[in-house]
């Protein structure tokens, strides 16, 4: 508790390998941009990142035994895919090992994978910065980076668009708050003339 | 009311062009030999088939008023794509000015378009049906054609894959119900050993 940034940074990084670790640093630093690009705040933006992958590295079982402990925590992520399971264990972690007590920063860091239905200007950005931190190298990124420059709403919808059809393509269920996620991002864009 | 079928078959016929016809005879003739493969009632099949598009040449205000005034019917369709619209309109048609009754067959039309999470065997084979009846032409309906010989299930899923990609190509909003249809269908292939 009470850790300074850069000993929770410490205590985070040994929890991943070093791959993972510049991934994270990756997401820090594009969430502390977005932020001050749109509107949330960089500090918020900087934790969530830190800590948002914390438990990504850990057993399965152990991140679904983390959420089944807290039963506040969205326990349907558990019936969709397993790459879902490490967020909402993280906010476990974050809160109760790290101090962490900001609702705003827990939710970004529940929702960083999934997305949900009215996403906070901090949910987008962590989910964003997740999807195009310099590291990441997957089909249409840098388009959604290109997109990212003007719009985080729209980037975010292309980022979802390749979550969804990858899901399409394994053959792979479609966990429904990532859809629903989409749907309201949609909406927020074409009430903005977008 | 009480009708002969083909009765019926000339209500429905004088509301749409020739073209929107020769696919319902197509979705009649489809619907009726999977029911037959896959152990759903034919003569329901039929039914479900010769009603599910009655309202499809309706102006969509029209389709939507009709929704609108039957309470009952999922209104949150409303809020998505207007393709969806001519389903719940047809259920009121069906069953206020043709006398249809059979609870299955007004779900098999209402859900014909958007599916639902536990589809029954006539949901899946008119929704089927509809996808790949002979006059259909889409990207990759030759392939679903294929997958109907040996799985409906499967079939179906290949749909709703189409449905999807075409939704996210259109920068369109997703019916959550048809995820959860997609989604229930996987469970059902994936505890069958398929």
């Amino acid at each position: 508790m009470n850790r300074t940034r850069e000993q929770l940074m410490e205590a985070v990084k040994a929890q991943m390998p070093e791959r993972r670790w510049q991934h994270t640093l990756g997401v820090m630093e594009t969430a502390v941009k977005l932020a001050k690009q749109y509107g949330a705040d960089p500090a918020k933006a900087d934790m969530a990142a830190i800590l948002h992958d914390v438990c990504k590295f850990w057993p399965v079982e152990k991140q679904a035994e983390t959420v089944r402990l807290n039963p506040e925590l969205p326990q349907d992520m558990l019936d969709y895919d397993k790459e879902l399971w490490h967020a909402p264990a993280a906010v476990a972690v974050a809160r109760d090992e790290y101090g962490v007590t900001d609702p705003e920063v827990l939710d970004a860091i529940l929702y960083h994978t999934s997305g949900r239905e009215r996403m906070t200007q901090l949910d987008k950005i962590v989910c964003l910065a997740d999807y195009i931190e310099p590291g990441r190298d997957f089909p249409n990124v840098h388009k959604i980076r290109e997109i990212a420059e003007y719009s985080v709403e729209k980037a975010l919808v292309a980022g979802f668009d390749s979550t969804i059809s990858f899901l399409l393509q394994q053959g792979k269920r479609i966990y429904p708050l990532t859809v629903l996620a989409r749907n309201g991002l949609l909406i927020e864009i074409k009430s903005t003339g977008g």
